[in-house]
């Protein structure tokens, strides 16, 4: 039986059929991991996948219903790194789904240099914070926070771990855009793909998915654009066939 | 009396009170110029205006109507000059706007450094062609490829010709966008707003709208998406309004 400790609770991984542990005072995962497993290229029968700041895991799992490709998912932060991995034993997918507690910046070291397929990473969207605001809720602000990372650490060591010809698949904000550009092309993932969310029709954009292949040639494509909610506050069709298969 | 020339005929530039000389076989305007003249930032009641790669004038014209500053365009091609000039007289805008024939790569000698508020072009989308292709039609073949000037000339220039604070905005090919931000960087030209026009909601991006603030601080908005066509093969309600005011 799955043991669940103070705080976390066994939620629905949206319309598929996985279970995952969160924890509101440590981590849920949101619609940013649930676009980004959709975004991300993966290898279909075979090869290896990792997925960077897994948090509690979300992007791993819902992977491995897209993949039968092995899937290794690193998270810095123990509670979180317990919670993903109880989530791939509720779910039965210890043979498909490795969690590891780790840093990301030793991961070459761990796994070898060109060793993944495919990567995806949810990276902390906010740069570093004063100490004050850190020892609010320690959980959050790793999580949030380029503490243990920066956008630099996450694309260099990225860019490590995938082949020649590896994807690498990303969500961010657009305020960081210019950064995940310049940090990409500096690391040889040539970004191939961008998608950006918009909240509402007429509002800014306010999250992106971005994709760069591991040497690959020019040739940026910006996909089609999703918006989250209609003018009538529901979440929009798009939305809710991703969430709830309707 | 306007005078026009084989080929040559006059229309109305959208819904706005302008008419533009046009020839199907050297240059139209089209959507770029109208969204551009409607994207770009300029200063309402003085101030200083250049829009580079001018071509028949739409972009000058449309700007006229937004603010009262002088304006000024520049274009290389002695036939659209010809027309752009022709309908500036036309819309009796000789006192606003001034339309000179040149290349680019001199106005920031011409016109002296650091000279304009504000700074609109719709450049050249394609790199340079072959010269088979280029012995076509010469009018088209330069002002839709990079012959006379590359995307780097273009942002090169525009830094040089505004002030400190001044903004300059252009409408180009989203597969442009890597080459674009790394040249704005480069000139000292942070990017500051970026809007992505899409054929129709489920296409991908096939125009860009993008505004550098000369030697600003990094911030990147995402507009909302504009949408030309909707699912009925008509143009969006957002694009009427733009182009015949419904």
């Amino acid at each position: 039986m799955t043991q669940l400790l103070p705080n976390e609770r066994i939620d629905y991984l949206v319309h598929e059929d996985l279970k995952i542990i969160q924890s509101p005072s440590v981590f849920s995962f949101s619609l940013d991991a649930v676009l980004l497993s959709r975004f991300a290229w993966v290898p279909i029968q075979k090869g290896k996948i990792i997925d960077l700041c897994s948090g509690n895991g979300a992007v791993a799992l819902l992977l491995s219903k897209r993949s039968n490709a092995h899937i290794t998912g690193v998270e810095i932060q123990e509670k979180l790194y317990s919670m993903a991995q109880r989530s791939v034993a509720l779910n039965e997918l210890t043979k498909q789904v490795q969690i590891d507690l780790g840093d990301i910046k030793e991961a070459p070291a761990h796994y070898g240099y060109g060793t993944f397929d495919a990567l995806t990473c949810n990276p902390p969207y906010f740069p570093s914070m004063n100490q004050e605001d850190y020892n609010l809720n320690e959980h959050l602000a790793i999580a949030r926070h380029e503490i243990h990372c920066s956008l630099e650490d996450v694309i260099r060591v990225s860019s490590q771990l995938v082949k020649q010809g590896g994807k690498v698949s990303m969500v961010h904000r657009p305020n960081r855009l210019m950064e995940i550009l310049a940090y990409m092309r500096h690391y040889q993932l040539e970004p191939k793909k961008l998608q950006l969310i918009y909240p509402k029709a007429d509002s800014e954009a306010n999250m992106l998915l971005i994709e760069g292949l591991k040497n690959g040639r020019p040739d940026l494509h910006i996909l089609p654009p999703l918006t989250v909610y209609g003018n009538d506050g529901e979440y929009t069709p798009e939305l809710k066939r991703m969430f709830y298969g309707e």
